[in-house]
Parts: structure tokens; C-alpha cells; sequence
């Protein structure tokens, strides 16, 4: 007996049409018109929207504080039947069993979403570039660098970012860029410590959209003399969204997502007369009004392909968070939960995206950037049964009390929101119903992730051929 | 009894997958993994591509002494099941009495492809700008303009443009411009003449690519003035595609489509030392080789929109043909039975575009500019069943002696084909078969357009709503 | 005995320091510093600048119902010892004889400023293209193409246009391109017109920015599949702008000009609930407030290259304009006396260009452009000693009881002026003293204009040599 | 008495024409035509060009085991009557005393040439910053930054070079920038070193064109943001270029200079099968073609400033350089004293630029950057008799017999010379004669440079007002 979805508005990254979906043994069976309902359990989804659960591919489930995948359900509630993490890199040890480590620790038997990992590097130990070319197999299909936190175990300095980068390319790794000017940061920060500043707003000021858009035109450089893809995460000016879009026009294959927080709060968020603003301390820094626009248009028109939430939920929350001052504010904001139903109320409702592209950021290209697709971010016959069925008349309010995220406040408290996810569905297995968890607690699976993903797609005919036979095997199964 | 191709790989627009498609009723029913083939006549695509049937937005069935619709299974053979024609405008008639008059003595009962018309305007007669609110309700939802021509009933100056462009607006109506400035051609064949220039070549020295750079140009700024989408026909330069471009990233909605040739031929193919090179003789003229690449980069970044034939098969072949000199050799190229095998040799199989754009060039984006959309161009439960199954392995050379257009030579004759529409399904009858006609002819059906097509997609907000609850409506039925 | 001006600060195009200058027999012969004053007439300039006598290399003097020379006094008072007027082309008559009657009926033994001519097309006359070779022996270096006025005498099609440059650049001849689309203009005056509409601000709405963006893209297009240098006269908007700024950066010999009133008055002149604005009817019409900036950035950046009056005073003035409504109310403003003056007290004291930059725009390059250059334009040894010396303290307004212009009212009525023309010398003579004449009327001189000008200053080696021979020979008579 | 040079072609940076000019006291006292010759000493220069006397704004004479300012007089033989030198920072002394120091040991009474000093940082050294302030009051208006040489004192950090930049803005102080990203030269020289490679050509494979790019960039974001000017040393690469006429565009104030070599010596240079190519070892390293002839038109068209020689002549020549092997082999090469025989010969000769911008490039530019004009760079009453007597009609051979460098090689060995300097006064001294020194050695004066050169030209009004005033008062002196 399947589970027949009948007559909800279809919505794929290119397309939309009133249809059936036939789900049997965790996967889309088919997907068709009048399908028959004999022997199928029947969920009537006419007048509401069905499309792909979504795919989170940048939060933090710890370290740094956070809490980890025992709030992964909050992803679920809101619709993300996937999240990829940062595995971090434990000091002295390789990213491999760093990942493994993690895994164990934190994830696995604990996660009610699917996961995966991407790798971070936060030391920079030798066996760093000669593990690179061991991720795959092992899961691991992508790697970030801090081009930032000068001083710090985690910065990355240009030589080793590019030293990766050499070896990546030849082995389908997506590097991922954090890119912001750590030196600059750290003399303004110096600075205006020394004027006594200690107000969140000081935390935008020590990090102006300049220490981006520089650091990510330095990034696209070396990925251009190492002759490598990269992935610039968290984009969040006009400047660098300008860089990433000129270096793709130069027939680089260099990509970027931007964050919800990023398209709809600026920098006034951070400039309270008190410590209220803390809530949206985060790296990079909220920026003012008119690169939210920008932003909107570079998801719109495909400049950036994806829209994560960077979520990182401070344990103990703005309670704890509020007995620090600027520059020791720990950085960070929660927002896995809210984050479809920001993009759709804020971006669909007002026009700034179709319903297509909504899936398309949402689902669809996180899956291929984190090399989870065609398993996960599809409607299609073959794909994982992660399903939303999205009502369009619900209307509400965000606040922290309907959030399952552990923290004590929502980043996007007081937003109004438009439509709900009425049913998500895991593997064809019910999860949760208008922001309420229904589904056990605790079975997410951990997704292994394929090598050469989006960022690779025009990069390498040979590469790419076969990763696509790859991808037939995997349907054919 | 239905239909079930079972086991190809499905090619759509953005994706591709193993999988089954039931046909039942002339529609598409069910796309899924391993339906059941019981009670259905079953075909095995395994190993093999399947596609929608290809949509040629832009063919000449007449006039100008061309072939006509008797010739259409030329298509139809080729892969293409729905050819859009532009239907002239009689000396002193209207656009809509023109079309009708233009089916009637040309298309009904004889076109063996499913067809659909644009207007195109050959005569200045008042009726026009009057006429275009009522083309909608006539099937009709595009109207072609000629910048060039000047001198002859066909030039439309700028002041009836900017008008009609006032108008369709309004009413969804996409205006399709082509661009060429007519009076520097006029003076250019003036001056070649007087030199005693005789050549085929000339035709390409009397139509610099800036005579095509310049009337686009002009055309955008006709377009933003009155606030109209436009569509470019058969961009053939590197300088029209950048205006193109440019527009686009500020927001106009502005798009072209490119022709086969223009893609695979270059100028050397005009430049005999004969009357040889009349058998290239268009308009515009084919170009410089470096226009070529620039072309398939604009393809594959989805600068240009859709590839079309521009057929146009002069009656009585070259043998006619070469009866003239420059400058009075007609102008026109058959097309549109190898532009599919063309544009997977040329394209997909040299790494230039993937099978997914391949099939939103050839069948997605056409059907949507004509109108014709999701009716046709689209593998989708609900549209018709117009499939072709696609033999990949197949290895061959395009010669005139396979060719059902009616004239005695073939636009890219000795080319290597690879891979051959191994089956093709009109409305899920089989058609063709490995380059043969085995259907029967003339069953064709015309296809009313509807308007606000996709050069409307970005453009009036309430217009778009509109159109899109009817496409649902349409699906529903 | 010379005239020995001492101590006033030189400001060249490019440099500025403080020194003497000696006058004798109508030329510069000497510039130093402490140069001796026996047997000189001595004056003092100390605390004031000293400048080239302006050149205004765009001023109508009749016909279209202007005042003619009697009244070029005015250009001379307000510091500006050289104008050149538009030759008008009369009917059935080649462009040399029109200049010579033109000369003869209008400006000889009657301009009280030097002059020189540029060629006006308003005749498409067969002997147009026949006289261009011999223009330049005739004192013609320039001749203008209207590229609006469509279904008038004076519209050039782009057919002539593009057959004029073809035999102009052989020459050095420099073509000046009116760029408006008539076509365009002609319809929205039409619509306005059945609107009823009279007012003076619907000659902005007839006129809008695109019209002449889009002419002047043109005009470049003409002059590049030409191989001809183009001068494009009254740029008034950003777009076309920039479009002569991108063709210089691709290597074209095009260039442009602005006039005061584009730099300083905007659109909202024109938009008066009576006649009063009719003042301001003038082509291209006013611009809205953005475009003025990018026109001083334009200026200031020598993007454009110099600054013109368009001078045209109507006879009868206002009084008589006033009696017309739109679309008929006659082009045209007055403004040949105040440019130095507006353009010192909007330019130089605003901080938008510098002094070098205010003698370049208003002296060297209107000489150079014009063919007038060593001669006029420059102080330097050898140049005819055209000189101002100017006081900077000067606080005035602008009114019409001080213009020699010969009209009722003043373009620039109400304005604040900074710094006066203290003296005006022409050939040595002073002629004006502190916004008065005090020398005779009607010595002015008819200088030759000089082929390959400024236009041709990147264009063909070869013939740049030939004139840099000619400057030579010029300068050691 | 006085000295009077006749009926030369005097050449200015925007102007020519045939007169005389008279000198007294070292000064230029008068220009004109056809000057009194009573009383005068009376140099005949017709036939030939005369233009100011050379200024090398970038020369190194010393450290860097360079031969020193004992060799000063090849640059004036050579047509250069002033240079200016990076007075290297001494480790724990300030970059004041530094100067002092350098300028006692190695330049005064030494030098033949006039000379004035650039800061070059070479410590990081607390009082950098702090000193900075007063500069200006001791003969320094410009500073060095080295962006490479990462893991020696030389190079500074963003952070270092960011706030230099805060405090020079308020100063007038020209902040100059070598831009090379020091991480990646290292890394691709340990890389190659791995593979055992010792040849020159792996200078440049080291340091590729986007090594430059990128550090331009960087640079350029750090004067963005320190809201500082900035002037980009030696640039090679059309990248790095463009990225300063994009930063102009946007109204910065970031300009670039390029050297000789660049110009004319491609990246084949280097690549010999020997030794040989040691010769042109060179930080940056010679490029492969295209970019020379971007560069080209980039002094052409003033987006690069200035062309210097970078002159380092190693001690002991090629004899001592070839001792070594990549990675060791030191860098720089000589150029001091046929900078203006190249860039004449193959500038002004080849039709790149014109004479006018000949002597912008080479005197009057750099005169103005390094805050020495108007008493140096130009010929004008009142500016140092530093002149140059040019016959253009010799033509020989560029040889390092020729050569007072003090080397055993020249850079430009064998290159054809067209033009050669007749005559080179220096303060009104004859010091050179057809190549040969006939003057006396030593006598070279130090010139202090003024603040707020042309680097800040379009910088903070009330900035620019103050050194206006204070030119004017220089001349009147």
C-alpha cells in the first residue's frame, strides 16, 4: 500500500501542474493525473502546493555553543527535511575522523531530520591536503575555509586555501569560502575598542561590506589560479554578489547562497540603544537597506543559487548571549525553522521570486551544491519521498513560541507569515503538521554526500560525465 | 489500452531520470518508476533518451515562394511535432481575416506537424493597431515587425512599431521584431552594385553584423519607450545578443531566439566562386566564425532563448535559386527536419549545452513563446503526448536524400549526425521512425496561442496571475 | 609699443601660474615673468585670472527667425571672442556657395566677434556628397546631419548620413550629428496633440531622454561602419552619455558637446501652468534633474568635450514666442553671452571642474574641434591675442537689462554670477570692460575653419601628420 | 645675461608650437616668439624638439646592493634631470631619520642629477604611524608599502597598510602600493622549487599575472575604506589596470604608474635556456605580450599616469646575477638612463602616444605625483631651466657600451633608438651633449617634495586650495 498525494499544484524548480504523487517504500513511485487510489492511503492536497522538503546545506549543529541535532525536528516543522552541517575539525585531528567524531557525538541516533556534513577547517594541520582526496569515500563532499579570524586556529591563510583548492578540483571537492578580511576586522574592532564601544552595532561597524567584498574577490581569485570551483557562503553584499556574477560571466565556476536573515534584516536590527541587538550578532554582519534588494535580485535572477540559514542557536540563548559586549559577543543566530516560511512570505507573496525559484533555493540546488541530489530536493520518480504540502491561505505570526529551534528568541519574531506547511512528510513517513512535530523523534538518516556537485556542473566534461552515470546508477536502483 | 514507454531516460528542461510514461487519450497520464504494464501496449526505451516533441516557434509554410505545409511531416520526421508559421498579412486585409484565409488555403487538412501561427505584418494598413486587442480571442498572440525591408509594403518604420507596441502590451501580444537597418542595407547593396558585385558573398558584405547590431539596439529602446515586452527573431551577432543581454539585466523584458544555422554555419559557406553559396543566401546574413561561439555561449547562459529553423524552402530548390545574382537572390534555408539532430550533434554532444537545455531550446521555451504552453513542449501529466524516444548510439550524415522539405539540398548537408529520433509520438500516435514517416499525413491540428507567452514572464504582475490560472484550468480539463 | 598684461594668474588647459603676457601686432609674442614694460602699454592684472578668449563653437545667427550678427557683440561682452555659426544650406544650393552667401548676406562687415562656419544640412541636394572633398579649401570643416525632423527638408535620413561619413573622413571633415528619432518625436506629438494638450512642458513628454538615446547609439553605429570620426552636438542625457563615453573606450573617434543650459536647467523650467515656459523651448528639451550631475561628471571627466551656447535668439523675443502653444511654440534660447559666466559660477566655483578644465572646455577644444586651433583658443606665443582677464570678486545676477543678446528676456534671468570679465581683448583691441562694450562693432574677422580638428585627433596617423605640419607652418608665419 | 634656446618645436604635455624660450638664474624666465637676442648667450634649436627635462619618479639607488647615486649622471645623459629614490627604512629607525641618513651616505654631494625621495617601509616599526604626521615638513610626501615579500621585514599587512592610510589622507601624504600577493609567490615557489626548476623563466611562472590582479584589487579596497589615495607601482598586467580605471570611474582617487621594460619586454625574455634571462629578473615579472599592448593604451588613454624606469642596477652586473639560480637570483634591472630614447622610439615613433603625452608621462606627471612641479616637469616661466633639446632625426642603436649606469648589460641592448637628446640642461647648466656628460659631476640639488601631489588632485577640496596657494606663492618667489 502507497501513500497517494492527490491533486495538490505541483511546484518544481521550472514548472507547476495539477497532479498526483504515488509514494511507496520511502521513494516517489510516480507522479501523474487521475492516478488511481486503489489500495493507496489518499491525502487530498487540492488547493494547496506540494513541493520537495526543503535542504538546509549551511547550519551549525554545534560547536560554537550551539545546540545541536537534538533541535533538528525544529527543521522538519518548518518544512526542511534535510540539513547539512559543519563538521568541525577537532584540533590535530584529520577531517575524516573529525567528521566521524562529530557524527557519533552529536548526530547519529539523535537527528530527526536527514543529514550530512560538509567539513570544516579549523586547524591547519598537515593531513589536511593529503585527506582531500579521501572525502569522497568517505562522505564528504565539500570543505569550507575561513578567510577570516585572523590569529585564530580556524583562519586559513591564502597559501593553504589555495594549496586545497589544487587538490580539491581533481576530486569533485566543493570548496566553500568564508570570506571576510580578518585583518581589517581585527583593527577595527582594535579601534573602536579603544573609543569604547561596546554596543552590538559596533559589531557592523568593525565589519563593513568593504572586509567582504574584498575577501570574496581575493577567494574568486584563488580559485581561479588554482583553476577550481568554489562555493562563497553567506554572501551578503551588493559588491561581492557583483564579484561572484562577473567571475561567472568570465566562465569561472564560482556560486554563492545568501541567508534568510541576509534578505530580510538589515543593519538597523543590531543598532539598539541596548544589548537587545546581540540577537542578531552573526558573521558577516546585517547591512544596511540597499543590499537587501540586491539581494533579492541576485536569487531572483540566479546569480546566487541558494538561500541557507546559517543556523547556529546560542546555547542558553539572548539570556545568555546578553552578558557579553561588543567585540565578545558570541556570533551566531538561530533560523532553520522559520526559514521556508520566510522565503515564501517575504519572497513569493511579495513578488520578488516565483514559486519555482522559491523551490529551486530552497530544495532543488542546496541538494545539488551538497551532493545529496537526485536522492533529495526533487519531486521525481526515484527521489526520497520528502514531501511539504504547503497551505497559501494560512495566515500567522512568527514568534519563539512556536520555535522548536532551544533558543529564547526568534531572529524573525513579529514577521508576518503567510501559508504553512500543513503536512512534511520524511521518507513518506509524516512528520509534522502546521508547526506542530507528529512524527518519532530520532530516526533521521545520515545521507553520505557525492562528489562533484553543482558547483562542478560546468567544470570539467570528463568530471561531470561521470558523476552523471553516477547519478543514473543511483535512480536506477 | 494506454501507451507505456517504460525504462528511458527522461529528459525535462532542469532534470533527467529513469523512468515510465503513460500515454492515454492523446495525453500524457502518469510519468513514474515501474508502472505496471498491464492492460497497455508497452515500448521499451531503455538505453535511450526521451524528450518532448520539438517546438520550431519560427518557419516560413509560404509565402515567398516558399513549400508549404504538405511539407510539414519534414518536421514532424525530425522530432518536431508542432511548428509555429507566420501567417502574412494580405495586401488590405487584417491580421486575423489574414491568418484564417492563410490556414484555410494552406494548413487545415494538410499539415501532418500540429501547428500555430504568428502574424507578421506586410502591410501598413490602418486595421493593425485596431486589430491587436482582438488577436488574443483569434488564436493569435504574437505579431512579427520588419525594421528592415525599407522601400516595400513589409518595412514597418519606427513610428508603426512604437505604436503597435503601445497596444500589445496591453493584451499579452508579443511583439517579435526583425532587426535590421534597412536603409544601410539598401545603400550598401547600392554601392556594391555599382562595383559590378555579383557573388553570393555580397549578400553578407551588404548586412555587416552592424546593421543587425544597430536596428536591435534601436528595437530595445522602441520596447523600454513603450513599456512592452519584445522578442528578438534570429539574433545572429555577438553585438544584438549583448544588447539583449544588457537589457535583461536591467530589467526589460527583452529576449531573442537564435536559428540553427546561425549556430553551425559560418560566412565562408556565402563566399563561393560561384552561384554556389546562394543556397545560404538569408536573412540576416551568416556570419564571421567568432559570432558563432558567442551565439552558443548566449544559448547555453540562457541569453538567448530558443533555437529555431527559420525555414523557409524555396520552391524548386537551388536549381531556382541559382537562376539569380546578388542582389536579387531569394533569401531563405530549409531547416526544420535536421534542427534537432543539428543542435544535439553540434550542441549536447560537444559538451556546448546539456540535454536539459537542449530541451528547453528546442521544445520548453518555444511552446512558451508561442503560447503553446504546457500543452506542448513538456513531459508532464496532462500535456499532450507529443514524445520522442531518442537512439543515442546512432552514427550517420545529413544528406538532401533523406530530407521530406521538398527541395533539392540540405542546409547542412555532409555534417556528421548523431544519435536519430528512434520513435516519434504526435498526441501518442507513432509518426516516425528512425528518419522515416510512418504515420499518416495531414492530421495535424492547429493550435491557438495564448497570449502573455513568456516574453511576458517578468512582466505586469496582475497579467502573469491571469495567464497562470488558465494554464491551471487548461491542466485541470 | 605692446600691450604688456602683467601679473594676472594664466590659467591654461593644463596648468595655471602667475606671469606676464605681451601683446604685439594683434598676437601673443611673449609669456614670462618680470617681463619689461619699457615702451609696452602696461596692464595690471594682479589678483586676477587670465584667460583665452572663449570660443563658442555652436551658435545659430539666423536663420530659423534668429537674431543674426549684428547682435555678436553679446558673445564678446560676456568674454567669448570667437563664434561659429551653423551655415545654413539653402534650397537647391551646394554647402559652399550657401556658406559664401550666408557670409556675405549676414555675417561680413557686420560681426563685431571673429567667426567661422560649420556646414548645416537642409537639403539632401545630390551635391551634397559631390562638395565634401572640397569643403576644406572653401574654410568648411564641419558639417551637421539632423537626424530628426523627419518629413521636413532638414531630416537626413540614415542613408545620407552614413554616404556623407564615408567620404567625409577622407577629408577630415568632422560630421556633427543631431541625434533625436523623429519618427518617435512626430507620434508623441501626435498623441499629445489629440490629447489636447498645449502647455510648454509636453515639448519635454514629445521628447523624452530615450529618443535621443537612441539616435545618438545610432549616429555611432553610422559613424563606426563608416570608419568616420562623429561629433555628437547637444548631449543632454546619461544614456547618451554613455554611449559616447563606451565608444571611446572601444577605440571610435566619437565625441560630444553639452550647452549651459543642459548643465544648469532642468526640466521643471519647461513645466510653468502658462506660456512662460516657452522660454525654455528648446532641442533636445530640458532634461529631468539627474541627468544634470551626470552631465557636470560628464564634463568634468572629459567624457564630453566641450560646453556650447546652441545660442538661438528669436526675434521679438518671449513676446513673440509667446504667441504660439505646443507643438508649435518656435525652438530656440538665447545664451551666448552668459556661458562664461555660468559656467565659472556653476562650474568652477561649485567645485565641479577646475579652472585648467573651464578654459579647456570653453576655449581649447571648442578652437581645436572647430578647426580654429592655434589660432584661437590658447594663450600661447603666436595665437591671436584673444584675451580675458577676469575678476573673481564680481558678485552680480543675471538679468536681460544687461544682455546685448537683443531679446526680451534671459535664459539664465535671476541666476547668480561670480567673477565678471574685467577686459576683453579681441586681436589685441579691447572691446568690453565689465559686462559693457567699449571697442566698435563690425571688425570682426571670418577665420577659415581647418580640416582634421579635434574629432580626427585619434584617427589616421597619416593625416594627422599633415595637419600637425600645417599648425607648424601656421604658427611661424 | 641670459641663456636663449631658439625657434625650437617647444612640446608641452598638452600643446606644441615653434618659440623661443629665455633663461636667467636657473629659472625659465620668458617664452615667446622671435625674443630680443640682445645680451643673450643664443642656442639654435630649429628643426628640433624641446621639452622639459625628464623626471623618474621611481628609482631605486640603493640598498638592494644597487650602485648608488654616483651614477645618477646616466640619468641625465640620458634626457632625465631629476629622480627620485625610495629611501629605504632602516630596521628601528623612523622613516624621517632614515631619509636623513640615506640621503648623507649615499646621495649629497654625490649626486649629478637633481634628486627627492619616496619613503619605502621596511620595518615595522611602531613609529611608522606615528610619524607620519610630519613628513610632509621634512621633504616627504609619499611612502611605500611592499603588499608581497611575506615573511621578511619588508612586507606590511593589510592592517599595517590600512592604517597608514588613515592617518596619510589627513596629510597629503601619497600612500604608494607594490601589489603582489606574497602567500601565493611563495607557496608557487616552493612548488616549483619541489620540482627542481632553476631556470629565470620560473620567476614569472611564480608570479603570474593574477598575483599582481588580485593585490591590485586588495590595495584597492584598503584606500577604499581608509577613504585614503592610493598609487599603484609598476603595473604589468591588464587586470591590475583595469581594476584602477574601474576604481577611478567610481571616483576614487587610485592611480598606477608602469615602468619601460613592461611596456616593451614580454615574459620571453626570460625564458632562455640558460642563465641569460637573469638579466630581467624583475619584481613584478615580465608578461606574456597582449598585456604590453594594454598597457600601451593604457598611458595612452591616462589610465595609468606615469611611466618610470624602476631603475636597480645590480652591483656587478650580469657577471655577479649570474652567479645564481631561481629562486635566488636578485631581482631588478637597469633603466634610468634610456627610459625617455624607449619610450620615444617606441612610443612616440610607433604612433602610441603623441609627443604631448610623451612628456606628460615622463616629466610632467611624475613632477607633479612626487610633489615636485611646477618646479620641476615643465617648461613655463618660473620653473627650474631644466630642458631638453631633442633631435629627432638620429637613429642608432640602444648598447650598454653607451651606458653610464655602471652595469655590465643593458635592458634594452640592441632596441633601435629614434631621436636623441641634442642638448640636456639641468638648472640652465649644459650637462649632456648627444649622450655624452659634458657638465660637472655632484652638483645635483635635493629637492624637497610638497604633500598633496597629483595623487590627490580630485581629493578633499580644501585640501587641494591650500597647495594651489601654495604653488602660486613658489612662482612668484
Amino acid at each position: 500500500m502507497g501513500l497517494l498525494i492527490k491533486n495538490g499544484t505541483i511546484i518544481s524548480a521550472v514548472d507547476e501542474f495539477v497532479g498526483d504523487i504515488l509514494v511507496e517504500d520511502e521513494k516517489i513511485k510516480e507522479v501523474g493525473v487521475n492516478l488511481s487510489e486503489e489500495g493507496h492511503q489518499v491525502v487530498d492536497a487540492a488547493g494547496k502546493y506540494v513541493f520537495p522538503g526543503g535542504v538546509d546545506e549551511h547550519v551549525h549543529m554545534g560547536p560554537f555553543n550551539s545546540y545541536s541535532f537534538e533541535t533538528s525536528h525544529a527543521a522538519v516543522v518548518g518544512g526542511t527535511t534535510t540539513i547539512v552541517d559543519f563538521a568541525p575539525q577537532f584540533k590535530g585531528m584529520g577531517l575524516i575522523e573529525s567528521k566521524d567524531k562529530h557524527n557519533q557525538e552529536r548526530a547519529e541516533g539523535v537527528s530527526t531530520a536527514d543529514y550530512s556534513f560538509h567539513s570544516m577547517v579549523m586547524d591547519t594541520d598537515d593531513k589536511l591536503i593529503a585527506e582531500i582526496p579521501h572525502m569522497a569515500e568517505n562522505g564528504l563532499a565539500a570543505v569550507k575555509f575561513f578567510m577570516a579570524y585572523n590569529g585564530t586556529a580556524y583562519h586559513a591563510d591564502d597559501e593553504l586555501t589555495f594549496k586545497a583548492m589544487q587538490v580539491a578540483r581533481d576530486h569533485g571537492i566543493t570548496v566553500m569560502l568564508h570570506c571576510e578580511n580578518g585583518e581589517l576586522i581585527i583593527e577595527l574592532e582594535k579601534q573602536l575598542a579603544k573609543e569604547g564601544k561596546t554596543l552590538p552595532i559596533n559589531w557592523s561597524y568593525s565589519r563593513p561590506p568593504l572586509v567582504e567584498d574584498e575577501a570574496t574577490r581575493r577567494g574568486i581569485y584563488l580559485a581561479e589560479l588554482a583553476d577550481c570551483p568554489a562555493f562563497i557562503v553567506h554572501v551578503t553584499t551588493e559588491g561581492a554578489m557583483n564579484h561572484i556574477k562577473e567571475a561567472q560571466e568570465r566562465g569561472l565556476s564560482v556560486y554563492g547562497e545568501t541567508c534568510t536573515h541576509y534578505l530580510i534584516l538589515d543593519e538597523s536590527y543590531l543598532n539598539t540603544p541596548d544589548i537587545e541587538g546581540a540577537k542578531f550578532v552573526c558573521a558577516p554582519a546585517l547591512r544596511p537597506k540597499p543590499h537587501q534588494e540586491a539581494l533579492w535580485k541576485a536569487v531572483r535572477e540566479n546569480d546566487l543559487i541558494a538561500v541557507s540559514s546559517d543556523h547556529a542557536a546560542y546555547i542558553g540563548g539572548f539570556a545568555a548571549k546578553s552578558q557579553f559586549k561588543f567585540p565578545n559577543i558570541p556570533p551566531g543566530a538561530p533560523g532553520m525553522q522559520d526559514r521556508l516560511a520566510m522565503l515564501w512570505s517575504q519572497g513569493v507573496e511579495k513578488g520578488r521570486i516565483s514559486r519555482q525559484r522559491f523551490v529551486e533555493l530552497a530544495a532543488t540546488n542546496p541538494a545539488k551544491l551538497a551532493g545529496l541530489y537526485p536522492q533529495k530536493g526533487v519531486i521525481s520518480p526515484g527521489a526520497d519521498a520528502d514531501i511539504v504540502i504547503f497551505d497559501p491561505e494560512y495566515r500567522g505570526i512568527i514568534t519563539h513560541k512556536d520555535s522548536y529551534e532551544g533558543t529564547d528568541y526568534s531572529t524573525f519574531e513579529g514577521f508576518e507569515r503567510i501559508g504553512i506547511a500543513d503536512k512534511v512528510y520524511l521518507r513518506g513517513k509524516l512528520m509534522a503538521e502546521r508547526g506542530k512535530l507528529v512524527g518519532e523523534k530520532g530516526n533521521g538518516q545520515y545521507i553520505k554526500a557525492k562528489p562533484y556537485g553543482l558547483a562542478y556542473q560546468n567544470f570539467k566534461k570528463e568530471a561531470k560525465e561521470e558523476v552523471q552515470k553516477e547519478v543514473k546508477e543511483l535512480v536506477h536502483q
